[in-house]
């Protein structure tokens, strides 16, 4: 019986169809989805279990990661008529045990996570070499990205099958070590549309897309990954938020339109917007994906203040101790002159909790098993 | 001292930058501006009055209004060469007193209201004929719109001076009777963008408006003149809520980005959607403007479980009796079906009332006066 394991930094995307992303966090990740893989003879059927509980193997996007996995060692065999071992691999069935550390179906890249993990895994387990993002993708289109650390591009691909729709590592996740990210938790989120199920209802209705896709897009990642590689803080910023707005304007121009963003998304976007106007410069980011939480960007040296006004802007009437994960952080004193400039409306228990962390690394193998040796998950994982 | 009398009905539009309105309901609207102005050589300035407080007339769009009209005046003087009454005229101060019977700035187009009727009364005044929605665009833009009642739309036009961007009737309020429209004012509103700094914002900064005037406008509102000239309900009604929806997109592709829709409007949209949905035909159409506030379409049989059903979903804990105002309206039970079907949860106190009201007519003289003799407000308008 093979294990393997694998695990991904989360994705923190600041593009959409055809972006850039971020990992998180040094190690272990502060953000992270978990996987492993056991294959054995003496399994009767595929079995999975996600966050604890089993769930049908009957899923297309599952299906599909197995399917392409497979073509790829049978391939390889193809060409090397070796191995009867790699015959025994084909043959049997796998249990897949996965986890994330971190609120699922939130628009916080669960699933990008979750199946660049998967992917990443499958590939050690069946001993598959090369760029496996085209098969990630094919579980969750942004899980691409998640095959690799650092800064990201999911590139669009010329092929119509889709074969060269891959992603490629910018920068490392050493590049630009001052940067830092926050994640802001929106409180009673309400269950919306998922990524994968909007993106399709927007290529299919609205309009803007195909301008976007067309004209806005491919200047946008030029011009970010020319940011990204300057470290061009606010250029990188503003284009950040451009093309989040830009995304939440599709999903606007959806029929029947979808939204993700909620009034507290809304009032973290006024208080970036208000924050940067009263410091004169673009000091920080905020980015949306398929859910009500930001992703704010900024630079080291603000994390203090910038977490101080967040508290002051949204604050908890729960344990203060527990409202920031992650990175150490020092507390500071909001100046009077601030809090009169930013002219906020504070808004009481609108934020559940905040993650501090920062540019992650990319998928790594890792020694703990989820699974025990009669491939069941172990019971801390259930 | 001439004084004379103007009133227009509140336009409820269906389209944005280049689009079709319709006034509302019949005689006396039931919302509507209202707008005497008095001209005497006692005067020593202009003064104007807005819903009892007196405003500067310090305002470029006032200004731009007076500055038109009086040009007019002076055109037809040299043409005719007959008249030392309208010299006079043109050398008195004016007193200008306007009220509206709906909120002002909560996206319920209370200048375009409030433009057109200052504009068609100092026409009255100076005795100023033929087309005057140009003059009224530079009050506000949609105020050309409600120089007219029934279906109107706004018109590009070619000319690089705008001067042919004006309003043309599509049909007269009297074509489609079976039209009916609610408006729900959604509780606690917070003052946001105004539709006009708004739009100067969308034209410098958004990248998908350019592609919205030139690709997707022109065809919008040729399908919906004739969908309303067809009077083909499903039609008119999808167009209006994919019109809504990509204005609201444009908003959002700003920057910074403007919103004006919150929870309870997306909760309307939601709704709307669902109900259509379960009926298995568009019966129900939404359009919001620069606010929350939703405008539904729909026909006259609908309106008794239309309004039922907002009761349900949205109930109001003061008195009932006021939470509807307009056309009298029969009270139905909902099917248990219904409610079960649509899996709402219902939003407590969203919405703060509900008018009833339908297509209305374009402006009219009336008899009261809002200013007395010495040409001051007189109380009851104060």
């Amino acid at each position: 019986m093979a294990i393997m394991f694998g695990e991904t930094g989360m994705r923190t995307r600041t593009s959409s169809y055809q972006a850039l992303k971020n990992g998180s966090s040094p190690n272990p990740p502060l953000l992270c989805a978990e996987t492993t893989v056991a294959i054995s003879r003496s399994f009767s059927q595929d079995k999975m279990w996600l966050n604890g509980k089993e769930q049908s193997m009957d899923n297309p996007r599952i299906q599909n990661c197995l399917r392409e996995i497979r073509r790829r060692v049978r391939k390889r065999k193809t060409l090397e008529e070796n191995s009867t071992e790699q015959e025994d691999l084909l043959n049997c069935h796998i249990h897949i045990c996965s986890k994330n550390n971190f609120p699922t179906a939130a628009g916080l890249a669960s699933s990008a996570a979750g199946y660049a993990c998967l992917v990443f895994t499958l590939g050690k387990l069946f001993g598959v070499d090369g760029d496996l993002s085209e098969i990630a993708r094919q579980g969750s289109g942004s899980a691409c990205r998640s095959m690799y650390g650092g800064f990201v591009q999911w590139c669009t691909g010329d092929e119509e099958n889709g074969t060269d729709s891959v992603a490629q590592q910018v920068a490392s996740e050493k590049h630009w070590p001052s940067l830092r990210i926050l994640i802001l938790v929106v409180s009673n989120q309400k269950k919306g549309t998922s990524s994968s199920q909007g993106m399709q209802q927007s290529v299919r209705t609205s309009e803007l897309l195909k301008f976007r896709s067309e004209k806005v897009i491919p200047r946008q990642v030029n011009d970010i990954t020319q940011a990204i590689k300057e470290k061009d803080f606010s250029k990188f910023a503003e284009i950040t938020m451009k093309d989040s707005n830009q995304l939440h304007a599709i999903c606007q121009d959806t029929f029947p339109p979808i939204k993700y963003m909620n009034d507290t998304s809304w009032g973290i976007v006024e208080l970036v917007h208000k924050y940067n106007s009263f410091c004169g410069e673009t000091k920080v980011a905020y980015t949306f994906d398929a859910g009500p939480n930001a992703c704010l960007y900024l630079l080291e040296p603000c994390v203090p203040e910038v977490i101080s006004l967040i508290r002051y802007c949204f604050p908890s009437s729960s344990d203060g101790k527990h409202f920031i994960t992650g990175l150490p952080v020092q507390s500071v004193a909001l100046s009077q002159e601030l809090i009169q400039g930013l002219q906020f409306t504070p808004c009481p228990d609108g934020l559940q909790y905040i993650i501090h962390t920062q540019v992650g690394s990319g998928p790594e193998l890792v020694d703990e098993q989820m699974l025990d040796a009669n491939g069941l998950p172990k019971t801390k994982c259930t």
